[in-house]
């Protein structure tokens, strides 16, 4: 039902084809398979993502996306051990490839958030608190998507800063923490960068590729996962939202987490 | 370095808190294990979303997101076999809980999308097409991301009709099926909803929520997520990114993928 002849191009549009005759199909490797060794690094950032029980998929997902595309890159999922990690509403699982101790020196840490039981967890977890602690000390960037910023502060390495987090756990930062929250997307103080919500993590994987490499990397790589992002609806600022929108909203979320 | 007293509102603005003081902590099941069962259904939308070999990190994790989220549903990962499935770049594998055989009737069911290798292969992958026809003949919706259209479309699902995919695969859609090829970033078209690039995914989802429940109810879910996007360049939109930036993008996905 394919045709061959055109299924070179099946994913390049005319304009491009011809910048990229010299890559085709024909020179790839073999089919990966599911227990594959990932990709040998080429020189370019390794990303570690810590995995823990409970943290919200799009979290850990989204930036790993952005993040993979960066030339050369690696990005390795991370968690005390080895194997599946589940989300907060259960429903799936992403594999930790890399346990604490295997996960080397990372030039970026990402620490994603979770709902109530597993970011208190991790904020409890002093195996985890460690490892963080001690990845930093080497990291370019140490970087967080909504709630994970509290874990990052449980570890003690927002002191003193500007930070963000989800929405709704903003007031819980700044009162438990010496941390400014501050109400955008993504915040940068120091190599730190934090990030708002789930969502917010795409946003701050954009312009931590730009920090890695430059603007025009990052807007290949905007261009290369069409985040030309149209909402059907307007309803994600909580600045701009009613109490009973965003009561609704957490009642969701409590709802779908087991 | 946590306070007692404040962790049950850790992710509860003020506004909030008072609807949700009867759904505290105290109430929660224990901490759910990597190989716990999913939560049970309560009468939600069962949704489905096909991994094989090669998919896009982003295209099966940002809808099951925001799907997972909606009022009792369950969100699973399915695939010809159960087990880890690798992505496009062999960075990460996110487990498949269901073979096809297991999987039973859908309400929805989700094709991501993958780079040239992952999405060939689907396309001729005979039991993959027959499950997908086979399943489509009893879900509510059926849909897609990126160049998973491809994939619908090779299952002889999209004939006649307008679809979107991801937007270097657009030429080759409509060359080689009966498809009329609509640059939005989800289209829907009888029972069938498709998806442009990547992370069109969360804005179909969100639609898609709205369709298998209402609009307030997808509201909800945009704010749950903080789905207010902000990113720092604005360079998603292929119709008006230059021929080197669109080369540029397609290098960067080459370059990435194993």
């Amino acid at each position: 039902m394919t045709h061959p002849t055109t299924r070179r191009t099946l994913l390049r549009g005319s304009a491009a084809t011809a910048a990229l005759a010299t890559a085709g199909l024909a020179a790839r490797p073999a089919a990966a398979h599911a227990d594959a060794p990932r990709k040998p690094g080429a020189g370019g950032p390794r990303i570690g993502i810590l995995l823990y029980d409970g943290y919200s998929l799009l979290d850990p997902t989204g930036p790993a996306e952005v993040l993979s595309r960066l030339p050369g890159a690696s990005v390795t999922m991370v968690a005390e051990r080895r194997g599946p990690v589940r989300t907060d509403t259960g429903d799936v699982a992403v594999v930790a490839d890399r346990s604490l101790a295997e996960a080397g020196r990372l030039d970026v840490l990402l620490v994603p958030g979770a709902g109530n039981r597993g970011v208190i967890a991790a904020m409890e977890n002093q195996t985890l608190l460690k490892w963080i602690r001690a990845t930093d000390r080497h990291t370019r960037f140490t970087t967080s998507v909504c709630t994970g910023s509290l874990v990052l502060a449980a570890a003690g390495l927002l002191d003193g800063r500007r930070a963000t987090t989800y929405w709704a756990s903003a007031e819980y930062l700044e009162k438990t923490y010496d941390v400014t929250y501050v109400p955008e997307r993504f915040v940068e103080s120091g190599k730190f960068i934090t990030s708002a919500g789930v969502s917010a993590g795409l946003d701050m994987a954009l312009h931590l590729a730009a920090r890695l490499t430059d603007d025009d990397t990052a807007r290949a790589i905007q261009l290369a996962v069409e985040y030309d992002p149209r909402p059907p609806f307007d309803s994600g600022d909580w600045r701009r939202a009613s109490a009973e929108l965003k009561a609704r909203a957490l009642k969701l979320l409590e709802d779908s987490q087991v």
